[in-house]
């Protein structure tokens, strides 16, 4: 075909996610392992799914009453009342003033791209936005991608090994009024009430518009409510903000993600403005959410014997992972590796970091073909029985290897 | 709460989907019907799903080897190729050499939201979009969102109450070089085939590039294959272009909307630089499409005895809206409705104009509680035995009511 193509000028894209899971599949060698999933992983290896779901699925594809017409624009409303009533409480004053609302959404990236698309619209004096989080967010790239100046703050310290609250109050301190402030996974913060307190004071002052995460509740703490208490105190705070509710991982139906854009407003008509403007985005982006994922998780949640029994496949899960944390720490103890490995137990959730150096990282990939994210931030439920030796043992070389090269300080410098 | 709220200058927005069916809903008159739904409807007034649906899900929930794992940002791979084979056949040229391809994307709209970014984005000269369609399509508002400069046009005649190619062509006569044309259901087009070629060498010289819109194989003729036969014509013809399949409709899914942006270009390596692109903005809209109804889809496209099932099953609504419509025609002629109504048997598919006017649309949703849109184009599949008379009636009441204050033309002028 002698035309010139009309895709001439396009290149490949770049950055595409999972370029690490890429060099991990084409690594031939058998001993390789893969650190990083995203999912919640079980003791065998796989993906981790609560043991309500399966129960709960089957029950769906069995009605015969259920059909599948088209959910509204807005999506599933009894799956958003009890998503809500799981991030705030029965009693929140926000619910009960009818003030807090939100729209179903889809994947883990749709409620911060249909609440980035909000805040370009209707905010748009707000063009700057300040991600603080522990972790590289995906949700950068969303509103960047709006038109959005970007500014990205890891809270870990990789020299102190430890989340830095100070971080925190001093990009607080420099971001500009009435931008937006996106807060990654709240309970990375490890801030005390009172440090909450005075943030919130300063937020405030400053009206700054928060964004909240919350990614996987119940899995930092195996208690839901404990995982999203300092959002409480935003909403008993009079605050107005958004936050992108995931539940999928939660109940382990990754591949059916579902979230919420969750909504918090002074009142009732401003909140129904806003969802209402939420629900006209939507419309252009996917028309109607997918029903599935909101239909499993809004059975459970509306079921009181289910509702338990997910509730104990979290707090198992929990379990599990300090369990795991546990024991890395103890056996890179007997190891005799050098430093200190307190922080592996000092945060909770899936994810948390190994605190090594470049280098070390390096040499796990290269070395060892145990692949970790050059922040070496891992999720520990990849971790188990049949590994735990071979990775702990890879991480003690890799200490001992790059100790001449070292360019992680020691906790407490030496005279 | 004495603070200002952030919202305070947010309105309630307009035009939000599904006015219609609001009024409808609020409606207390026991006789009430509405013709408007998206979905296929069964005789017993109930959203058709494909028997061979069920079945699968059961299957599904039931299969213990499943994971719910992510999906890879592009989607379930085998989902995209049997989705392409069955849009162009599994020996078009175009799959056989490498450069058809796609992403799944998400909801009826997600495939247009995808393409409509990619084009923004790569095609920056390329600012004007046209869409010629039946009917008023939902992608409009997508294009204009990001920017676009969008013409809409129907194809429709309301006057000589039939589709006229004519309209396709003074379209593409007047459009801008290098624009985009958008395709809504490609056989409402009414095409000849040399008429086709023509248009076809028209949109090549003036460098168009086409996105197509297949809503609903299977369901306009009964037959996958004739469904899209135009579509194998532009890709025999050397075109590159976009196409937005939804498949949802086509088995009764509606509530698991998952649809496909399929790219044909010239070559492999143009193809793997587009479809790279577009994976890394679905990255920023949902990061992981939803899996359900691509696994429900799959499990029927590639297992025959089931593939079968749903063909036949595909039949026999096609079957069911043709006799329905016959029994439209007939009743209004049996009820000396003045006009001809051999429009309504004319055009295949579950949706088709009915051809009253204005005033007998408002005379039927006011007088008879029969929701119709203003444009009197109906869901014929929302017609059956227990309330085709009410409604045949009451259409021939609407006409003859408004017969002085016409604006309906005969089909032939009197002298």
């Amino acid at each position: 075909m002698p035309t010139l193509s009309v895709f001439t000028d396009v290149p490949l894209a770049h950055k595409l996610e999972g370029s690490l899971l890429k060099m991990y599949k084409q690594d031939d060698c058998p001993n390789k392992l893969f650190l990083a999933y995203r999912a919640c992983m079980t003791r065998e290896g796989c993906p981790w799914v609560s043991v309500v779901v399966r129960k709960t699925q089957l029950q769906i594809s069995q009605d015969p009453s259920l059909n599948y017409e088209y959910l509204p624009t807005m999506g599933m409303k009894s799956f958003i009342q009890a998503s809500l009533e799981l991030l705030f409480g029965k009693h929140s004053p926000a619910i009960m003033e009818n003030r807090a609302g939100g729209v179903h959404t889809v994947g883990d990236n749709g409620a911060f791209q249909l609440g980035a698309r909000f805040l370009r619209t209707w905010r748009r004096d707000a063009n700057v936005v300040y991600i603080i989080s522990s972790q590289q967010e995906p949700h950068g790239l969303v509103f960047q991608d709006m038109g959005f100046t970007v500014y990205e703050c890891s809270i870990w310290d990789p020299k102190k090994l430890c989340m830095d609250p100070n971080i925190l109050f001093s990009v607080v301190e420099q971001i500009p009024r009435g931008c937006v402030l996106v807060i990654g996974n709240i309970l990375d913060c490890k801030l005390t009430l009172s440090q909450w307190a005075k943030l919130m004071s300063a937020l405030k002052s400053k009206q700054v518009f928060p964004f909240f995460d919350i990614p996987c509740q119940g899995l930092h703490n195996g208690d839901l409510e404990e995982d999203t208490r300092i959002l409480r105190y935003f909403v008993s705070g009079g605050f107005e903000f958004f936050c992108s509710q995931s539940l999928s991982r939660s109940f382990g139906i990754y591949d059916e993600g579902v979230s919420i854009l969750v909504v918090v407003a002074l009142n009732n008509q401003h909140l129904l403005c806003v969802v209402s403007q939420l629900t006209s985005f939507a419309q252009s982006l996917w028309l109607n959410p997918p029903t599935r994922g909101a239909r499993v998780i809004t059975s459970i949640l509306c079921n009181c014997a289910l509702l338990e029994e997910w509730k104990q496949s979290l707090k198992e899960v929990v379990e599990n992972i300090m369990l795991t944390k546990e024991k890395v720490k103890e056996k890179l103890r007997l190891l005799g590796t050098p430093g200190s490995w307190d922080h592996i137990t000092e945060h909770s959730g899936t994810h948390g970091y190994l605190g090594l150096t470049s280098q070390q990282v390096e040499y796990l990939v290269k070395k060892k073909h145990i692949y970790i994210p050059k922040n070496g931030r891992i999720n520990f439920t990849c971790i188990n029985a049949s590994n735990i030796d071979y990775i702990t043992q890879g991480i003690s070389e890799a200490v001992f290897f790059t100790r001449g090269q070292e360019n992680r300080l020691p906790k407490e410098k030496k005279p």
